[in-house]
């Protein structure tokens, strides 16, 4: 496999670092460690989770699903709720592994039964404030149906609650992390009790980053289905839940321009490879940070050097005038990445510090 | 290969009809149609601008440059400034086809002659008011030091001046769009003049798809290059370049579930399927459009109906009562995508109206 430029970059000792740290706080907690595959994509990434003991997973789609249990995971939980038009795979990856689904309606539930051949566990999506899928964690009587449809089906088998509370992405402080989360465990703990009679064995199930890397107590949760955190990014370190030496993944882009009235670096590197995402911080809009680069390695992020914007191929780095004259056209630079799931999302490989290529998928 | 969901429709009809209306005004002008390939990233339909009698293309990178050399085409302008780290894959391409490359310094231009075995065509970029690359047209004492270069570089035979008047796209009226391709066209000339008796048979080359669309007359230019017109968008619909029924690409993505409380379906196709791109109308942000469908064939778009937000990898459409209503969990819908040329980077093919896939690259 070519390597063409831009290529993603990929720290294999950060990376494992980090794996290893979300997996040992999972073991001294006591819960079920379901990272999210979504963010990295890859086969070889996911035997560094072997490595520290993972055999259960969570994916984001159908397709993701077939990819990894290709690779060998026999575990998988498709976070997503249930797309219907796709039972036929997703019966048959059933028939070949363990599958979990995730359902928000009784009609989704008896759809489900009819038409699957082979048993899958079913999570229930609780919303537990971000508003984007999941019942309403006070609509008990809809909860109620959804359990009992689901225990009356032959083909389902009730596996728990589960929440993403994506409104962490949000938080200013990593004091409203600790509420966000409060306020979640709260929330399924009481649904827990609630119907404990009736169902019992009912796994209480989290998700977002945010609160899987800054929670010390994971209280009376089960399973922590973290994603992003594999290579974390500047939204993670802007919350203050990682440090830049955390981040594992960095775009290495030729420099193909400079515009000296503007002190302007234009690189190729644009939405096509980083994504659109951006966060605001005391310059304004930024898209990424720039670091310098030695091979394949990078160093701390420039100072007062950011992205500044983006189009399909181009990015346009504003650099301090002290970087601007030490870098040359025909340089590479390194961007950290916004948001790590969706710039690996578009790479169709990495490059490892080592000058290894790193197979994976895309969504 | 096998045709998961969320995947991209394609309409051929809507598709041909796009490129043999720009063929056709290349003709009627005399100019040459050297179409950009970034947008589609596909051979079959490569094959499409065949069938118009198109033999040059454009594209955006060494990598793209490399995919459509594989698939015949055998006349490739990389419209970006050239990736020294690259030249060895570019000095390989141009001993098999005709390169042509973009160069902005005098430094590039010596670089190039220096490391290249096999001859390339150059153009020159110019900044005529985007502001991204190219150099000042005011900036003629520049501009004649790298036409001296290239004039005395073996390797480096003068093509002519290109630009990209990609301000087109924040134009608010089609006058707009009309002053803007005046002002290039105009600075575009003057160069050529200033510099004609030293370098004769200089082209000019412009390329936005709002300018190459709207655009009556081309009068002194040689050469178009638009993209994004294949497809067209919503973005395009907006700027009054095209109609929603020039649009020849809709996302189908599967409703997963829906929320009654705020009249909002949500879809499996997010920000890894369609980009963040968004556009402000009167109602507010948009996404997406949504449109029914009929097998694979979409209608028209639904009223008050629209995505509203994006996360990886779901979408919330906010939806009028009446179509709230009627669409149900597993139904799928269409989404007109704000930016084509992203949303098609995203999908790993095309799926036509006629069931046929129709594979592609990506950047």
């Amino acid at each position: 496999m070519q390597s063409h430029y831009p290529r993603l970059l990929l720290d294999e000792t950060v990376c494992r670092r980090n794996i290893r740290f979300m997996a040992e706080k999972a073991t001294a907690n006591q819960v079920l460690f379901r990272p999210h595959f979504k963010t990295h994509q890859s086969g070889v990434i996911g035997q560094w989770f072997r490595d520290e003991g993972v055999s259960t997973i969570t994916v984001s789609s159908v397709k993701m699903a077939a990819y990894f249990a290709a690779e060998g995971w026999k575990d998988i939980f498709i976070a997503f709720p249930a797309s219907l038009p796709e039972t036929k795979t997703i019966d048959h990856l059933a028939g070949h592994i363990h599958l979990d689904l995730s359902v928000e309606s009784v009609s989704t539930a008896l759809y489900l039964n009819d038409h699957l051949t082979n048993p899958v566990g079913i999570y229930i999506k609780v919303d537990t404030g971000y508003h984007r899928t999941g019942i309403d964690p006070a609509d008990t009587r809809e909860i109620a149906r959804i359990l009992n449809a689901v225990g009356r089906a032959q083909q389902l088998t009730l596996k728990g609650f589960y929440t993403h509370s994506g409104h962490t992405y949000e938080a200013k402080t990593t004091k409203r992390i600790e509420q966000i989360h409060e306020q979640s465990v709260q929330s399924l703990s009481k649904l827990r009790n609630l119907f404990r009679k009736d169902h019992p064995g009912i796994k209480l199930s989290i998700g977002d980053t945010p609160s899987c890397s800054w929670i010390k107590d994971f209280g009376e949760i089960d399973e922590i289905r973290p994603g992003n955190f594999v290579f974390y990014d500047l939204m993670q370190e802007q919350l203050g839940i990682c440090s830049i030496q955390d981040i594992a993944v960095a775009l290495e882009c030729p420099v193909v321009s400079k515009n000296s009235e503007r002190n302007e670096l234009v690189i190729h590197g644009g939405a096509v490879h980083l994504s659109k995402e951006f966060l605001l911080d005391e310059t304004g809009i930024i898209f990424g940070r720039v670091v310098p680069l030695t091979g394949q390695k990078w160093g701390k992020p420039m100072e007062n050097t950011f992205l500044k914007s983006l189009s399909q191929e181009h990015g346009i780095i504003k650099a301090d005038p002290k970087h601007y004259n030490a870098i040359r056209v025909g340089d590479t630079v390194g961007i950290l990445p916004v948001h790590s799931c969706l710039t690996a999302n578009l790479a169709d490989h990495y490059l490892t510090t080592r000058g290894e290529i790193i197979p994976k998928t895309r969504s």
